[in-house]
């Protein structure tokens, strides 16, 4: 008996990959795919790099979507899924939404993030932050996926604060493919303005930022960060680089190997490695993968995650989180091996 | 009256830039070109994109070397400089050396780096730490230049440090652009190695932070510095972000923007600016560019600098120094715009 | 029941997806993989994105290769399959020889290609050429695989030239990413010489131009093949662009995508379609895409095909041709999605 | 006494080189830039690459051009620059049209391409043709600049078909970098969509056909050209690859390169070459790179040109005619070196 499947917003990256995942999926059905402008075209037209190119995406509208859909997949804009994704909850359906206008706890720390109080803020709580590795989300029906910046911040830090290895004030240096930035026309996003080219965006601005305290917050190890994230020319994939100092000068690297050992033991889409992982290494890839390094000199521990950030910094873990809530091994239906080269 | 130069290492990345940037050079008078393994060839097999490519390049030895040369550009790997640098020095030519090998101000410091004694001690103290900007270089006639690393480094952070703004410790991550590593053949310069992908290396033991520190020392502000450096796939460019404990939090941007402003004054090769520099704006030119931000909520400094590392970052650098030895204006013969697109 | 398998030639890029899609394939067990230089390397640290890299690659060596093996997939350099491929088949192993020691009909089309007479040329009628839309090998035991150029050359043009509507001479210019050169250590390949370039190579002497006419024969539209490639900046990826006269002016673009249609019903690797395909569309697919243009003005018909040059051009290839060998259905646990972006 | 210049159209990647290298000119004058959209921003805003950044564009009208204006640069988009360039022509200056308005000889062969006829046919006559290697421009008055798919193609193929080498039907296969379609904001250019791709376009409908026959017409030597151009993900260059019929098959290499060395003896920005030549080698240069090598198999001939298809394929080949219509040496200002890396 497969699950009933919907994906709003599939013209976007994430929403084709989230289209790619669920065809491939054991246990999901994927009945549904809505857009918004690019509504009435098939998936060959917006997609033609995957399967099933004769189907069409529907307008996307509450009504429209079919009565029987038990999970919803919501890849849309920023503002644009807190009244739909209420909604599909509202129906009964289990809403699984990679925006942000669910992501934070309070309506204060949105505000913060964003300079105007939540629309809805009373039902922030009523949502649970999807970063499975960290946080349970087995049986949840109201799912916000983290950003992906913070999942990667996360994982590779939350667990050596939590073992009380390293300490805040963390500075966290970040690499995203440009992916990340979504399918949108920006002048730069340009193959002209992006190749050969590196820079940072959003210095001490980013909204990623106040996403990443809360994170720390509700992994027990509240923390500053320092966050300045860099584009780098590569389509998929994201590096965070997380610099922190030593809780004392005795710690050695297989300490730090062990500690974020023992908190992924068992799961199947964070692998604790020893080289410095390369994104090239979990492009396309579901599974993260982490290390960390003491630096017995400055007596500062640099710990790093390299994911994709179509993937494990978005519709994989949608659909690991879907996985969790509907009693699933989070890993079903998603691949664990990377595309390289 | 041209002076009469001769590029050493002329096969290389740094080295091919030392003749392109020599042959269009006012002052300069390129007479020789040497290489080892590719000695015979003419510059057309070697360096195809550059003029002139009927030359054939000599194979190195100090005797082969004309005496007349009153210019001795070296761009040779690790180790093999010191004993040519210091024969051209003695026969009075003034050198600029772009290796390590001279680099460090005493044995100590570069057995910290590289693990054994130097092998000629004795003679570091009559080498000058060739960045312009910070280090007086006019009529030396024994130039180190400094890595691309520190360069990019020094120059986001000195001014910023001494103009009692920011503290240590630092943070420096960085990325560069592939020609860093040179002409080698290694596998991890494959194409199919490098491109789509991003990842550090050399993480807690890469040979520039001993070199950042002493650079941290000399200018009157020393700091621990963790470094991790990264690969990201373009060919040119490097990207320094340093992230500092401000001094005090009353600190604006403003303040930091005009400290280096004031560093930076009058200097042809260093532009500050508001915008977070991007690596491609000086693909190709010998300017760098730096900037520096204030993030209020933590209060940190975090610097960057945006430079070509073949240019400002070596060659361009050892012209700068050359230019400043002869007495002539430190930007001579050196093109300040960049390439892009 | 499941099938063994071994991967002979596991370390290289083709040898790494024949374990990438074998791991994942419902029929075939992976029970061996063997390696030259790298053998006793783990799977981690030669393919460090794939899973189950604990596995260690072993020695190449017959005897070492389990008897229990019924499908032998050699990914060996040129010259080095020939003898161990023999060796396997008499064993009774069926055998696919991604290399091109027996690609040829005959030891003087081998001697065209290569210069010298082939090692065994008496064997070579014993082996079926791999294509399988072109060419059955529905339970043949001994395949050689063609080569990614000849792959997508003959898909466009065969059909076309079978059909009447083009004629000969063919001239096939191609574009190849940079794993169609494989994995080995030459300056070419280097990120330095390979970003940011395109260029011709192998002009008039390539050695695949002999297999694609072998190929045209073969298929019953004997014609010369003026075949110029070229490498662009890609990991992945091949497109030809084949333009052929037009048998009589009359011709119309629908009647060629007709014919492509008819020619290419109900196999599923290969999808016709109208836009020109792009190679991103293919990254990482087993599929290929096909069209062509009629060009009214010149009486020229221009075909193309679009693939991944290690799946359609190559693993994906060898893997469909083993499961029509095994009389499974020749898409079995091939991924016909793609990566884009 | 310097020569007064304007760039019109200042804002685009053409006329960001154009700025470049007037700039870097020692007898032009830049006084003058002009944009539409992006008027009234510095040039540091719209190119951070350049020196110079203080100065503002203007807004772009005929009236706004100082009268002293010599010599007048059009980078304009199809179609907007037929009457700026007549305007200024009369006014006596010297124009340099980069757009295609003026291209063609005739309104018939406009509307060929165009599908409509010329705005103002009765003045194609006035302007010359200006590939200088080919058709005279000394002392001209109103030039329009190739394209740059028909300077490569006209450049490798038209001394070949003129020499009595090679005949026609001509087959142009073409790569471009991306730069070649201009600084739009077009969902095909995001680097999303270019890069990891490679991809024909406008197969059989490309405008530039019917200016490549055209200009083979005014070579003397009328051939069709079947063109398929090609979208590579790099930023600059453009590499033609010609193949046609040998004229007879006693031809050779020598004879084929003799004609191309022959026919650009003296010639500043062409350089004939053995070996394949690569876009690498030119980036950055305003020459050219021109081979030939016979297939005795096919009896074809292949002759490639590479080139930077911002200079010789546009700005720099602006120059080059300014250069020779006001009595200079063809390459003054110009540098013939590229930027590999």
């Amino acid at each position: 008996m497969r699950i009933a499947a919907a994906v709003v917003g599939a013209s976007g990256y994430a929403g084709g990959e989230l289209v790619r995942l669920l065809d491939a999926h054991p246990e999901f059905d994927l009945i549904w795919m809505g857009a918004h402008s690019r509504a009435g075209e098939t998936l060959r037209e917006v997609h033609p790099h995957l399967t099933g190119g004769d189907r069409r995406l529907a307008l996307t509208d509450a009504t429209a979507i079919p009565k029987e859909v038990e999970a919803a997949f919501l890849a849309l804009p920023h503002g644009a899924s807190h009244q739909l994704g209420h909604q599909m909850a509202e129906r009964g359906a289990a809403v699984f939404d990679l925006g942000s206008d669910y992501r934070f706890d309070t309506s204060a720390r949105y505000q913060s993030a964003y300079g105007v109080p939540h629309p809805a803020g009373d039902r922030l709580k009523d949502w649970r932050y999807g970063l499975p590795e960290l946080f349970d989300v087995k049986g949840a029906r109201r799912v916000a996926l983290p950003g992906c910046y913070p999942t990667a911040v996360l994982l590779a830090a939350a667990p050596l604060l939590a073992a009380g290895m390293a300490t805040g004030p963390v500075v966290a240096d970040c690499l995203s493919g440009v992916s990340g930035a979504g399918r949108s026309l920006r002048p730069e996003l340009l193959f002209g303005q992006v190749a050969e080219g590196a820079s940072a965006y959003g210095v001490t601005v980013h909204r990623h930022r106040p996403e990443m305290e809360m994170g720390m917050e509700m992994a027990g190890v509240p923390t500053q960060v320092t966050f300045t994230p860099h584009l780098v020319p590569i389509q998929r994939g994201m590096l965070a680089t997380v610099t922190m100092p030593a809780a004392h000068p005795e710690i050695s690297r297989e300490d730090l190997l062990g500690a974020l050992g023992k908190a992924y033991e068992g799961r199947a889409l964070v692998e604790v490695m020893e080289p410095a992982p390369q994104t090239r290494w979990v492009a396309g890839s579901a599974r993260a993968m982490v290390t960390a390094f003491y630096d017995a000199h400055t007596k500062m521990v640099i710990a790093q995650t390299a994911l994709d950030n179509l993937l494990k910094g978005a519709s994989a873990q949608a659909v690991q989180a879907a996985n969790l809530a509907f009693g699933l091994d989070e890993s079903t239906g998603l691949d664990r091996t990377g595309w390289m080269p």
